[in-house]
């Protein structure tokens, strides 16, 4: 589990390289000290850590590209962050690198209700996107469950999701275009506030690039009308298999809710024990939670057809709220499970990855082998309209041996989720954590294909290395995609 | 207008190399004949027309990567075609090249209905998709006018739009995989059946490449329920102003229609001169078509409040039809314009560029003051709700300078939509046609960073090399981007 930099034989002198970072952004900018950078050495991903050799906090697009060019001058790499909430690794350092961290950029630069844009720094968190513009009637869907505390440029690199990306669709669906400093420190605009766009699409696959094509400092986002009507539909069963069979049946008679979300008996419980919502019966197998939105007749219409679908599914209780505060209510338990998890177990392991919907009731059989043969629980909870599973393997980290053992039976869920024609993640991202899986899912010349992209942006890999990608020496055999440098080489000469 | 080849300097042995084709693909997949090459001289766009040295017709993934490796063997460029309908000229063939056409690759290989998945061979006609799915209440949404002759590898090409775009997006947001010859003759999958996948979107920086970074041998398609209801809505003004508000005010009430067209008074009366529908009254200076589907509860509801709106800005009579043959007879003159167009004049050119939805009113002055200027009647139809204008300039090629005139007319329209915060290209491509506009908006930076990208699949040039970007050869001082080729070579030490 090390993740050592790709560059440079000897160690660089980093107080040589710290002066001139003062020089370009100033003293209040350059972090140096030990204790200081120990708030740096992990993301989200608290089991991985790696203290930077500098942290550099940039206020302004030159101030970022001020700070990619030094470490071009200096060969030395650079790993973006955002607020540092990220849950697979994507913002780890590496420890002879620079540490951007954009958490400064948090101005909101333009509104344009009448276009239905917002532009804004990286460092803007994920709610005050939807709290300045919801008083006019508009918010930003993608909603993760960080989103009071995750960045948009955090948001961006990962391509994060959330429970209304069912219906609306993930960050990239949202994302119009971008000010990026490239990994040697050029400044560039790609797309813009007109979605169709000719050229390649840049925007598009900067986007949940983690931080390997440069560093967002602008981004331009869509924002939606907020709908008329919004209801909550709660409904619990007494079989797993009944509440995946309702969502499906709810797609099938096709009605797209805004969110579709399950959660297992032990999540139930886990959030009875610490939210105390008293919403969510205990001796649940499964509850799965509806929110329908639209007009006032589409959501009334397509409401009683869910609660029918559900009770036709064998539904004990159904509760549907319209009413903001009953609905908040009912969310309070979904949006506190994590949470939740952290109280009931001293720790807790969060995978993410994704299944055909189809297949949603065989994973979980899968999971609970595998928590029976490793010996750990796990509470499930997840976003059962497009499939995407967060189970939260519960542990302790102060036993030896007790978090290798649940990051190997994450990989063994993951290994799974690939066999159901899924994948290994559906909106945490790549990072450190998860590149050995990725030729689990990718073919060799696949792999190729995405380095050849990276190597066009970025020749010298300085731009977050040893993320994504797998390496044969964190990954071994596994690591079998090489970048083609005789490739690139050979047609330079045609330009 | 002269698009020379940028590889070789002696002419290429085309004898010889026909004969190593006729060896991997077989006499009869291959065309050297010059009678038979004519037809492959232009596509759509039938003002630019080059002759290709050969011709190949594969009906396998593998044949293609046979075409390509040869094409890499005897280091002569290849342009890929699908139906040939592309308005860009996309597919406009180099005269030392190979033409590699997919037009017989044109088998479904599968239907997944339960995941609502398709897989195509290119050369399915895009409505043969709608028709293979239809029976079980499906649909592809992607609709270009020439649906029924255009090909699915031309529509991934090009990115294709059409009137269902406003709701349901462009062909990129309906491609979740792609099967891939590269340009170097490897083949490669990228995307999957799930859409949230890890790693770069190289499913979405293939689409709308226009044939630059590959040929696409397979196709998975999102398929969408159909509708339960679907109502047509005609409303006729007396002013384009009152049609363009309409439009601002359906938008601003929350309702996104299936689509929406506005078609002006020159476009009416040579739709009604043609096709003769009878439904578009002569004097109304500009009609509106909305579509809106959904359930029958919602486009009720919308319908009224579209009605509603209409009356309020001033429309003259509303006609709504439920009924599917009186909704293909309201349809009806929009889908035959392009036509009536070809009738009422002896040739037209037609543009493609967008603003923002709020510049339509300014962008249609600006479209009269140029015909006015430069003496040729403009019909105008357009995808109102996205702001896609298709100006149909009315002009005679027969006439000496004409053809230039209305090209340079078309240049001017691109550049105002630029200037109003829009796009030179909504759905057609940049191809041979725009790529001296290019520079208008993008700029060096943004530019050379397309280079770097596509360079790094293409470091032959071999692939459909002189379109979409400027060169100095073809557009003289605008082709300020030049491919950075010490970048390339620089980094590449470094794998």
């Amino acid at each position: 589990m090390v993740f050592a930099p790709s560059l440079s034989a000897t160690r660089p002198d980093w107080e040589a390289i710290a002066r001139e970072f003062v020089n370009a952004l100033g003293d209040r900018a350059v972090i140096r000290r030990k204790d200081e950078l120990l708030t740096y050495e992990c993301d989200g991903l608290t089991s991985y850590r790696h203290r930077p050799a500098l942290v550099v906090l940039p206020r302004t697009t030159e101030q970022v590209a001020a700070a990619v060019k030094l470490c071009n001058r200096f060969r030395v790499p650079f790993v973006a962050r955002g607020a540092g909430t990220g849950l697979s690794g994507g913002a780890l350092p590496i420890e002879d690198s620079v540490l951007i961290v954009t958490a400064l950029m948090k101005q909101i630069l333009k509104v344009d209700l009448d276009n239905q844009r917002v532009v804004v720094q990286p460092g803007v968190i994920n709610n005050w996107v939807t709290q300045a513009v919801s008083g006019a009637g508009f918010y930003y869907a993608p909603d993760p469950s960080s989103q009071i505390i995750c960045s948009i440029g955090g948001n961006v690199a990962e391509n994060s999701g959330g429970v209304h990306c069912l219906k609306y669709g993930v960050t990239t669906n949202h994302v119009l275009g971008l000010k990026l400093v490239l990994p040697d420190g050029e400044i560039v605009e790609v797309g813009s506030a007109v979605p169709e766009m000719p050229g390649y699409d840049l925007t598009g696959i900067f986007v949940g690039s983690e931080g390997t094509l440069g560093i967002a400092t602008e981004v331009t986002l869509r924002i939606l009308k907020t709908a008329d009507e919004i209801a909550v539909l709660l409904a619990d069963f007494t079989s797993m298999d009944a509440a995946a069979k309702s969502v499906a049946d709810i797609i099938a008679a096709k009605i797209i809710p805004g969110g579709m979300e399950i959660m297992d008996n032990l999540s139930i419980n886990a959030v009875e024990d610490v939210a105390k919502t008293n919403c969510y019966p205990r001796d649940a197998e499964a509850i799965l939670l509806v929110e329908l939105d639209g007009l006032a007749v589409e959501v009334e219409a397509n409401t009683d057809r869910v609660a029918q679908i559900c009770r036709e599914n064998g539904a004990r209780n159904i509760a549907i709220a319209t009413d903001p505060q009953e609905r908040l209510k009912l969310w309070k338990g979904r949006k506190s499970a994590f949470a939740a998890a952290g109280h009931v177990s001293p720790d807790y392991y969060v995978q993410d990855g994704v299944v055909p919907r189809g297949k949603l009731v065989w994973i979980l059989q899968e999971i609970a082998k595998l928590s029976e043969e490793y010996g750990y629980k796990v509470a499930n909870v997840f976003h059962a309209g497009d499939g995407n599973l967060h189970p939260l393997v519960l542990y302790d980290k102060s036993v030896p041996g007790q978090l290798e053992a649940v990051e190997e039976m994450g990989g063994e869920i993951l290994k799974r989720c690939v066999q159901a024609g899924g994948t290994i993640s559906g909106e945490h991202g790549i990072g450190a954590e998860k590149r050995c899986y990725m030729p689990d899912m990718f073919s060799a010349a696949d792999l190729e294909t995405m380095q050849w992209l990276r190597s066009a942006f970025d020749p010298l890999r300085l731009a977050n290395p040893d993320k994504v990608f797998p390496t044969p020496k964190t990954c071994g055999e596994a690591a079998n995609a090489q970048a083609p440098a005789q490739r690139l080489v050979e047609g330079a000469d045609r330009f």
